[in-house]
């Protein structure tokens, strides 16, 4: 073992001989030592109050930590401990994830955390995370625990009916769901189970043939998730989009774009927008939608015509642990017919012991649902959060984001050193400091803009943003999320970016003044 | 919404109008509140109140259930409620998941729970999975959370020497590894990079030219990531294994079996067996270890012996909640050429900010580790156990077991009606009765031991196994590996195992004898 540092005393522990229990210097030899329920409610109450300081003070620490790559493996050792460092190994521990580990993380729950994308915290969800974690039973087949599979399609129902699903997608309409990890691995799903059932019509060695479609909008998990497939990298067709158009795909152009790889002898896969069903009927295409973000505002009436032309997609996706208070990690992905999915993705083995009771009926084995076998009972936690919370719960959560983030955007409207660069997306607000005449073009508005950004994120105890790059225009992303973020908190972001600009704008000015003299 | 049913009632709250605080009755109209550290610290409590009761009583559960198809979702409403259907929705929740689901799961953490694998937990890593549900960041690049990328790259270093793995796997060798869900994600993030790194020799467009190649004992999980890189079903090659050779591959039928693809004109490309890399050398195929299960004994210098060969694998999994007692679910991942992963699986988006510390450096960004962009922070349960327990601490968790499973198999010897069917793994015994002269065949045998586990798993307060097929061979499969079982809960194992075959053989001879007559 390497040198002990910080917390990493052994506090003279003996080295060899019988291994020490972990906590009481009594010799336990059995290993339900391990689970010992009165170590785990003294350590539970530790690990409950640690989490509860936490939620008092996140808006405390800078959202992002100022520190060099290596700062935290400098200071641990090279090897794992031997044995326990001390009698109080759990409690030493819980003092190294506060004071090394906690001023090192980018706080994603804290108030001012506007970067990359929600990842709403609520207590039910943290606590039924824990209850998952606690009970660790692994329902990768029904009758690998049989309540947890029935509990999954219950939610995945109740889900997909908050959002105003088509009942196609939902067990109780004839289609299903099931609760994965992330975007990627859903659209990873609905992908390969698209190529396989397209590779069944056309002959299965043509896997070089298929294109997928999306536009160049779209997240790029998608495009991983189509490489980690096996389509070609030159068969993805990202169809450009513009700012005039809001950035919205064109049906025509993608009709265009799947009738030239037609010509070419190619055969459509997949498409992501499901607006644009029609077009992709006419080559017999599996659409998916993937909203990883926006979906979870169609929990809001208000929000339902957006939903126009999903009505027929074959498959779709949303990220629960985004918005909807479900914690990470969380996807929901619903299908019209699950069989093609299980074709895709299911295995059959002799030593999974099907249930006497599920033999020759309908049963749902999830392994077969989804990339990985060994799955986690995730379905507890969204159970929790949609009774605990209900789903007018969700709909203020969601309202509350979106009222916060048009107060920021009318902020941004009302200066005109600023623009909106894109219409602001339910809680996001993309916008940029316009270029002054004299600094030049677009190249000269990206550079601003992005130390504008470096500026605004540098303040340590201020907002934390992050940037997009669309249609070669550099801009920066307010995405309010946060369950902590209050009113105040956005206010003052704003400030912060204004604050910031006038600073940038007058130095910019000077180096001018500067050059002209 | 559907009729109400057990816990789901209203209780009287308001329908229509604000929506109500979960638990005070103040209005409260921050989202704030589904972070409030005072409700965070009460239903905390409760949580793991409930998680220690649960570990107390868990052996009280028959393992498996006796439910039928349908019985939870028959149980519960259509719908979500909109609003929290009482003033303590959340203890009326967790009432249900004690009423409702406890009865209805299969207790893998139950002492008599000896089916499919281990599923170890800990107290430790129970908690540690709390901690990261709690603190909920999103470490999919250094910059989104440095702390968790860092202690995520010491621990895979930790584990691996734990483990006895060759330092070329490991970041302090010039390797590195990553910690995922599941072995099947492991193994498709190796297949990708696998695959690339064969189709950048030999042409992009040649993935129906790729081969893979296993023993007909690898685990199916091997098969499915295969499939879903897109290595055509005709082109896994399962080299058959023999009992007369325990179940070993064989170096010659691997080489016969690749010479003849090449022959053919196919490529080699991922071969899962260590011991055989001078054969895998002769054809430039990517040699990738899984080791979900077994690989957790090498964290006892005893074992070590079986290492040898995998010191030249690319890459090496592992799932250290299998037996390591890190809770569902934590792979470990090793790869000797990162560079090779992240070019199969990297994104990059101007999007993602990257720290200037991190500019120009070596960052490890995990997002192109793995098949998901989102990721949990799986890091800190893992420091949590070792640093808790130790190594120490977790070779005598191994030890426990494979004492208990060696015992367990020297009854089975000493009792002339059974057999042991494949040399023991570590605390795996499959083993069957062997079919009295008068029965026949392997087939009555079969059936014979198929009735045997069934009687066995019926007895509800008994052990809960499971089954394999090998070669033909129906087995049963006693895997010790729940952290609650101890050296007694075998030893009634095998009595009812010895009773029910007993009682079994009776009810036989009788049917034979009334045949005879």
């Amino acid at each position: 073992m390497a040198t002990p540092c910080h917390g990493y005393v052994n506090n003279g522990a003996p080295q060899n001989g019988v291994v020490l229990p972990v906590e009481t210097g009594a010799v336990q030899p059995q290993n339900s030592r391990f689970l010992d329920p009165a170590a785990f409610r003294r350590q539970g109450y530790q690990v409950i109050n640690f989490i509860a300081d936490y939620y008092a003070r996140v808006g405390d620490y800078p959202v992002h930590p100022n520190v060099n790559l290596g700062f935290l493996r400098r200071q641990l050792p090279a090897d794992a401990p031997s044995r326990p460092e001390s009698s109080d190994a759990f409690g030493a521990a819980l003092r190294d994830v506060r004071d090394l580990t906690l001023p090192g993380l980018t706080h994603w729950q804290g108030p001012r955390h506007f970067a990359h994308f929600p990842a709403s915290s609520s207590t039910v969800a943290a606590l039924g995370e824990a209850l998952t974690a606690g009970i660790n039973v692994v329902p990768f087949t029904w009758a690998a625990s049989p309540a947890a599979t029935e509990l999954e399609m219950v939610v995945v129902d109740w889900l997909g009916k908050a959002l105003h699903l088509p009942e196609s997608l939902m067990f109780c309409g004839g289609g299903g769901g099931t609760l994965l990890g992330t975007s990627c691995e859903a659209i990873l799903c609905a992908i390969v189970a698209a190529r396989d059932s397209k590779l069944a019509d056309i002959g299965s060695r043509r896997i070089g043939d298929l294109v997928v479609y999306c536009s160049d909008q779209t997240h790029f998990a998608f495009r991983k998730a189509a490489h980690i497939a096996g389509i070609h990298r030159d068969n993805y067709r990202e169809i450009a989009t513009y700012r005039d158009n809001m950035f919205a795909l064109s049906p025509a152009e993608l009709h265009a774009a799947m009738q030239a790889d037609v010509d070419a002898g190619l055969t459509t896969a997949v498409d992501p927008i499901g607006e644009l069903r029609a077009v992709a009927d006419a080559h017999g295409a599996w659409v998916h939608v993937d909203a990883a973000y926006a979906r979870s505002a169609l929990v809001c009436p208000e929000f339902c015509h957006l939903i126009a032309g999903t009505e027929a997609v074959d498959s779709f996706s949303m990220n629960a642990h985004r918005w909807l208070l479900a914690n990470t990690d969380c996807c929901a992905l619903w299908v019209r017919t699950p069989s093609l999915l299980v074709a895709a993705l299911g295995t059959e083995q002799e030593y999974i012991l099907k249930d006497a009771a599920a033999e020759g009926h309908d049963v749902v084995d999830y392994k077969d649902w989804s990339v990985t076998l060994t799955r986690r009972f995730r379905a507890l936690k969204v159970w929790l959060v949609l009774r605990c919370y209900g789903v007018e719960g969700l709909r203020g959560h969601v309202r509350a984001h979106v009222r916060m983030a048009a107060s920021f955007e009318s902020k941004v409207q009302a200066d005109a050193r600023f623009e909106v660069t894109a219409t602001r997306q339910f809680a996001l607000v993309c916008f940029r400091l316009r270029s002054p005449e004299k600094l030049g073009g677009e190249k000269a508005a990206n550079e601003l803009n992005r130390r504008l950004l470096e500026e605004v994120n540098a303040a340590g105890s201020g907002p934390y943003m992050s940037s997009a790059m669309v249609g070669g225009i550099y801009m920066l992303r307010c995405a309010v999320g946060s369950t902590l973020t209050e009113e105040r908190h956005v206010n003052e972001a704003w400030k912060v970016v204004q604050d910031r600009a006038a600073s940038l704008l007058r130095k910019m000015e000077n180096t001018c003044r500067g050059v002209a003299k």
